[in-house]
């Protein structure tokens, strides 16, 4: 028998693995959730069918939302991480010691126990002790908080279904109050490629920039999601992505990374000229 | 009725594109050739089964491959164009007035003429008259030139098949001989990150930098190939893909490009930590 795992990436385009077995599968109050062996890709995580994780790439997709902002904000003491249910982010997180607390709001509780048991690359350090993790609808949750962190990571799924609302001009208002006058907000910013997501690349960093007074967009490859040209965005307060880069000091830290380095961080936020097109941001 | 056409990304990953029709099927005395109108990339030019260039991201790799030489070597009179038959690659070239000549060598006459009539914005400048065009085997016509270029671009499929020779020693050693003293050697260097593929990016590296000085690799997006990951290999006798780039020079000739800039330009050769180590450059 041959078992495949269809990822549909738009309605005429179609990303197929092979599959060794369903590991689990389960219906949360949610979502369905689906854990797979791929061939290619080793575990898979699905969320309503939708591929989000696979363990051969998810070291990208985590390294480059932490990484950046971490090697640029020289002073991170509190960070809130929304979604990022399945641990990579924290994994990435907890690498620096100057963190003192990291807060995770995470809708789906079923998806964190999920991880912890089939994921434990991804999900090994959300036991650190510096981890509080929150089950519950992360709108709400930013809404109640005023001044209270360095760094805010919005690292959920596509805008329909649970995380809709985490692409809205009021979500990124609350984020910015959220955050000290030196903060930075990093978000997964979609794949400018594809009309059907490019859309909402659009959208997303209009109502970002309406926000934050220093509003961009870096991008690396994950092979396994839709294009694999993916986009994350960079808004702070205070804080430049390039010129407050502090290279020496974040190499200094002797931090272990596959995919991110600061060259790449520079090179990171050199956009193609149709990507700069779609911001609006091309000269 | 549904059509759909696959192209095996690694023997366990298939990206599959809805088709509106098959627009021409030929087999040469090379290879089997069709050419396919998609719903989302629109034409898709397709070798042996595998896809070749697809209307909606060509601009990408034809872009990459042209511009980041024309930037960094200052007086380019001479180009020789290996593969190619699309004519995408000279298309990007004879936006250079200071060009005075572009050799074309392509092993199949018919690949041309399939897209002289169905790629035209593609193949519209093969007409041009510095284009000289032979259709032999280009081992064959590299062997024979000495000091003759100042750019070779190797613009080849994947190294099975006619292309194989291609990514050989012998090869780069001959295109060196055939280059002058400050000439540079881009060629298409596949994708990193499936195992089958990352295998012939450290061969040919490693090929590459025993015969020139100057050796590096660049990347861009191309979602439309297997991981959306490229490389090309940018090897020279002189010139430094970052330190030589004349950007105000290639800014004031005013070519339109969709991906192409030179802060991407500078920023595509900043490699994530993963392909630095495959290809021995970590430090």
């Amino acid at each position: 028998m041959e078992l495949w795992y269809t990822d549909q990436h738009t309605k005429d385009v179609r990303f197929s693995m092979k599959i060794e077995e369903q590991i689990a599968s389960c219906e949360s109050e949610f979502q369905r959730i689906d854990i797979l062996k791929s061939c290619e890709f080793g575990k898979v995580l699905v969320l309503d069918g939708e591929l989000m994780i696979t363990q051969k790439d998810e070291f990208i997709y985590h390294e480059m939302i932490s990484h950046v902002p971490m090697a640029v904000h020289p002073n991170v003491k509190n960070v809130l991480v929304i979604g990022a249910g399945d641990g990579g982010t924290i994994r990435e997180l907890t690498k620096y010691d100057t963190i003192e607390r990291i807060d995770m709001v995470e809708i789906d509780k079923m998806v964190t126990d999920m991880c912890l048991e089939h994921f434990q690359e991804t999900s090994c350090k959300l036991n650190d002790k510096r981890v509080h993790m929150y089950f519950e609808e992360s709108l709400r949750y930013v809404r109640m908080k005023n001044d209270e962190y360095d760094l805010i990571i919005v690292d959920c799924a596509d805008p329909y279904g649970p995380a809709e609302g985490l692409f809205t001009r009021e979500f990124y208002g609350n984020c910015f109050k959220a955050l000290h006058d030196d903060g930075i907000l990093i978000n997964q910013h979609e794949s400018p490629y594809y009309s059907e997501h490019s859309r909402t690349v659009q959208k997303a960093h209009n109502h970002i920039k309406l926000v934050f007074p220093f509003s961009t967009v870096y991008q690396c490859h994950i092979p396994s999601y839709p294009s694999g040209h993916w986009l994350f965005g960079f808004a702070s307060k205070k804080y430049d992505p390039i010129n407050d880069l502090n290279e020496e000091a974040w190499n200094k830290l002797g931090i272990k990374t596959r995919y991110y380095n600061t060259d790449l961080h520079k090179g990171s936020f050199y956009l193609p000229t149709y990507v700069k097109e779609l911001l609006g941001t091309n000269e």
